[in-house]
C-alpha cells in the first residue's frame, strides 16, 4: 500500500496495536495482508463509503464516527447471514483535523473491532483539503452455499424485520432540531440508533444456519425503498400491515406528536435492521427480535400497505401514496 | 451496501456491465459479494485511496485516473507475487463532475479490469462537495505459503529492480512545467510513465514460482524511502550502486540535461517498479527486465550508494546525502 508523508508514523503509532490482534494483517508492514479461508467456507466482501456531511454529521464525535463506519459494513455482512472476520480502511482525514481527532477515531475503531472480534487487515491512511472520508471493506465467512440472498423471497412468504423502525430517521431530526419530544430519554434513545447502528449479526447467522431459503438485506435507505430491491430481485410484491410495523416507545412519542412521523418511519434510513423473507415457520424460528409485518405477493414490484383504517396504499420509496380513489 | 440517491442508476447503467463478467459481484446486486478460495491457496489483500490534487491530478483525463486507481493497487497485489482476482471500487465523485466524466472513468476501468482479467466484485458510489476520491482494495490469490513478504532479505543477497526508475517524477515535472528537455517524444514517454503504470505481475508471479526465499516489494514512494522499509523489516543494510540504476533513454536525456534529476531518480516516487532481493542466481531466472542495483549487508537500516566516482553516500529518504568528511 502507498505509504505516504505521515501516514506511516500515524498508522505504527494508532493502527499497528490493533492489526496486531489479526494474524492477517501482517502487522501493517507488508505490501497486502495475506488471509486463508476456513475450508468448506466461502468470503463475503462488502464496501461502504461514507463521507463528512453526506453520510455522518461532521461535528459528530470521532468515537461515533469511527463506530458507525465499521457497524454500517458489518451490517451488510450481517444481511448475507456471515460472520464477520476482518476490514480494510482507507481513511482520508480532513487535513485540518487535530491529531487527538485522529487517536480518538483510532482508538474508538479498535474497541470496537474488538468488540466485534474483526481483525484490521490493512488499509490506507490519506491526507484530504475536502471533507474527511472513510472507506470500509469488511469481510465475512459463511459454510458454502448458505448466503442469504435478495432473490430468494417467494409468494405466499411472510416479510419480516429485526428490531424497531425508523429510529434513527427521527434521531437525526431531532438533532437537528426538527424534532422536539420534550422528553430527553427519548432524545438520548433516538440520536443513539442514529450515531451507533446495531449491525444484526445474530439474526443474520441463525436464518444462515437454519438452512432454509431465507431472503435477506439490510434496511439502510429506509423500508419503502429497500423492500423494492427484493420485490425486484425476487420478482415479488408485497403487502404490509402497518399496524404491525415495530415501533420504539420513543418513535411511538413522535408518532402521537404528529402522524407526520410515519414518513420517516417508512421511508427514513440509516436503521440498519435485518428485511426478511421465508416461510412462516422459518421466521418464527429468528427469535424474538423480528416481527412479521406482511406477506409476500405474486405481484411483481406491487408494494402495497393496508394503513391504520384498513384502507390499502401504495408504499412508494418517499412513503404513502394513496390511491385517489 | 448503502445505495443513496442517484447511485443505483449508476452502478446499474455503468458498472453493472463491468462487473457481470464476475460470478462474484453477484451483478452488484446484492448486499456483498461473495468469493471462493482456490484450494491450497491464500487470498491476498491491499487498499489504496487516492484523492484529486492529492495523489492524482484533478485535471487528468477521467481515463488515466481510472487505470491508475487499478494499477497502484495491482502494483501491490505484484509485489506480493499473487495474481490479481478481483476489486472493490469505493468511488466519491466531485458533486460537480459531469456525468460524461464518470462514463468516461467506468468505461476505462472496466476496459482495464478486462485487461488484467480482473472482476469488479462490488463498490460503493456517492457524492462528496470535496475532491473526487478512488478508494481500491484489491484481491489477488497465491499458492499456500508463497507470498513475497519484506522480510526474506538476507546478507549477501542482491538487491534489484524491475525496469527503469524515475520516469513518473520527471514525467510530473514535466506535467508540471518544472522540466523541459525540447523533445516531444521524451515527454510523452515520461508523462505516460507518471500517467499509466505498469504493475509488475509477471516479475512478481515468477518469483513466487520459484518457490526461493525473495524478499520485494513495490517502489511506489521512491527507492530511496522504500529500500529502507525492506531494511528495517529485514533487520538488514544495502550498498547500492549507482551506476547499475537502470534508467530509461527518456531520464538519461534529463540527467544529461542537469544531474541535479538524481534526486527525482533516487528519491521520486510513483513508478511501481518491483524492488527485490534474494539469492544473485534466484534473481537471475526473472528475466531481463528485472537489473541488480547491489547487495544487501549485515548493517541494519544503513543504506550506502558508491556514485559515479566511486565515492560512497549515504541514501536518505530525500537522496544523497554525502559524508562530510
Amino acid at each position: 500500500m502507498v505509504a505516504r508523508s505521515g501516514e506511516f508514523e500515524l498508522i505504527a503509532r494508532y493502527f499497528a496495536p490493533i492489526s496486531r490482534r489479526s494474524a492477517a494483517s501482517l502487522a501493517l508492514s507488508d505490501d497486502a495482508a495475506i488471509f486463508s479461508q476456513r475450508q468448506n467456507h466461502e468470503t463475503v466482501v462488502t464496501c461502504d463509503a461514507l463521507v463528512a456531511d453526506v453520510h455522518f454529521r461532521a461535528e459528530d464525535s470521532p468515537e461515533m464516527i469511527a463506530r458507525k463506519v465499521l457497524r454500517v459494513n458489518l451490517s451488510d455482512i450481517a444481511a448475507m447471514g456471515a460472520k464477520p472476520v476482518g476490514v480494510v480502511l482507507a481513511a482520508g482525514y480532513n487535513r485540518d483535523l487535530p491529531e487527538d481527532w485522529i487517536v480518538a477515531f483510532a482508538k474508538a475503531f479498535g474497541e470496537d473491532c474488538a468488540d466485534f472480534d474483526v481483525g484490521l487487515f490493512g488499509g490506507d491512511t490519506v491526507s484530504t483539503p475536502g471533507p474527511s472520508f472513510f472507506s470500509l471493506t469488511a469481510f465475512g465467512e459463511i459454510p458454502c452455499g448458505r448466503a442469504l440472498r435478495r432473490n430468494a423471497a417467494r409468494p405466499g412468504d411472510v416479510v419480516a424485520v429485526t428490531g424497531t423502525l425508523g429510529d434513527a430517521t427521527l434521531g437525526l431530526a431531532v438533532l437537528q432540531g426538527r424534532l422536539d419530544l420534550h422528553d430527553a430519554q427519548h432524545h438520548d434513545y433516538l440520536c443513539n440508533r442514529y450515531w451507533l447502528p446495531q449491525p444484526r449479526l445474530d439474526t443474520g447467522m441463525t436464518a444462515a444456519s437454519l438452512a432454509r431459503r431465507v431472503a435477506a438485506m439490510d434496511i439502510s435507505d429506509g423500508l419503502a425503498g429497500d423492500i423494492r430491491k427484493i420485490a425486484t430481485a425476487s420478482n415479488v410484491g408485497f403487502v404490509l400491515q402497518q399496524n404491525l410495523i415495530p415501533l420504539s416507545d420513543s418513535a411511538q412519542a413522535a408518532i402521537n406528536l404528529d402522524p407526520v412521523h410515519w414518513q420517516s418511519i417508512l421511508a427514513g434510513g440509516d436503521d440498519y435492521e435485518l428485511l426478511l423473507c421465508g416461510h412462516a415457520a422459518d421466521i418464527a424460528r429468528l427469535g424474538p427480535d423480528v416481527t412479521v409485518i406482511g406477506t409476500v405477493t405474486d405481484k411483481p414490484s406491487e408494494v402495497l400497505i393496508v394503513d391504520h383504517n384498513g384502507k390499502m396504499a401504495e408504499l412508494t420509496k418517499g412513503g404513502f401514496d394513496h390511491f385517489s380513489m
